[in-house]
């Protein structure tokens, strides 16, 4: 059975390797790629290429940027004895965007997780271990996900960090800010209580 | 102009007044009700008319039940000592359903909002910090919304019961259990870092 031309099968098997793109959806896209005009495909493969060559990884905070140090690891303004842990730069990016916080970060790239195997040597937890003690970290707040896999990890960490001397936060868990209490479930509900604080005076 | 008998006319405009009900809706309710047998009828008067009878406001919580005091305050295996402070009776339903807070309620029937005019003697604060100071109540934990009104009227509550020497607690507010930071917004962000906690082990 002759179907499309071998160029246009390499070119959907690629697409559809990539997340979230099914078979179907890399037909479609490898349709649109061959309507584009020369340059516009050029670009995107230039794109592409530019990403692969010029972005790496930090090798203090293993972020992803174009330098090395990243830009939060190269700016003087930043608390440099003070480091945010997340999962993934996405969850980086969540935290820069809320515009406050002024410490630097370290992305683990994932999270502990016996289930699909993945234990702690596999994510950055060893590089961020010597990183708080050869810098004089003095504060470490774990910004896993509030699940049991991102508990797993925050715990994990701090018995790692704890006989350094360093203080370990993880973030509050609770209400979100802005919702109602009955539609909460039980497990939010449960945080809230669990956590309550003494109400002080601005 | 004649459009619809006298009484379908006044069943309409009377469920038109409920919450949600437009005129559109209640013109449907109205038809279906005429097509319900006798009764269907009768049994749904009945049931309105009983709500109205049977159930009215405990006189310790304002809490609403079918006897005074409700089954939560007639409960003695309740710590009569710890009050949880709500907006309203459906607040209460949520941490109830959570299932593990043994102290009892004060349903305040709204919040404070100076926009709206309502002032903090238009809700049951007065009844609360009555009932605080005869009644040796030892711990208040306010559970209104996360938002400015509910923690307005936290305030307002924590400086009416400070001075009568009670412990008074507000719900956590951070990240929601199970969800991703990735997607939270920055006030949840901004309360998670705030309210970040030491890493206690289980």
């Amino acid at each position: 059975m002759k179907t499309y031309p071998q160029s246009m099968l390499n070119l959907m098997r690629e697409l559809g390797r990539m997340p979230g793109i099914g078979q179907k959806s890399a037909e479609r896209i490898a349709h649109y790629i061959l309507r584009l005009p020369h340059d516009e495909v050029m670009q995107l493969a230039v794109a592409k290429r530019n990403v692969k060559q010029n972005v790496s990884y930090c090798s203090i905070c293993c972020n992803i940027g174009e330098s090395d140090p990243c830009h939060i690891c190269a700016d003087h303004g930043r608390d440099k004895t003070k480091i945010c842990v997340v999962e993934q730069p996405k969850d980086l990016i969540a935290i820069e965007k809320a515009g406050f916080y002024e410490g630097t970060y370290h992305v683990l790239f994932g999270h502990i997780d016996p289930l699909e195997n993945v234990a702690p040597e596999d994510i950055n937890i060893d590089k961020l271990v010597n990183r708080a003690r050869e810098n004089n970290i003095q504060k470490v707040i774990i910004a896993t996900n509030p699940n049991m896999e991102g508990d797993v990890t925050a715990m994990y960490i701090h018995e790692r960090l704890e006989p350094l001397g360093i203080k370990v936060t993880q973030l509050a868990r609770g209400m979100p800010s802005g919702s109602y209490l009955e539609y909460a479930n039980s497990a939010v509900i449960a945080d809230a209580i669990h956590g309550r604080k003494l109400i002080q005076k601005d």
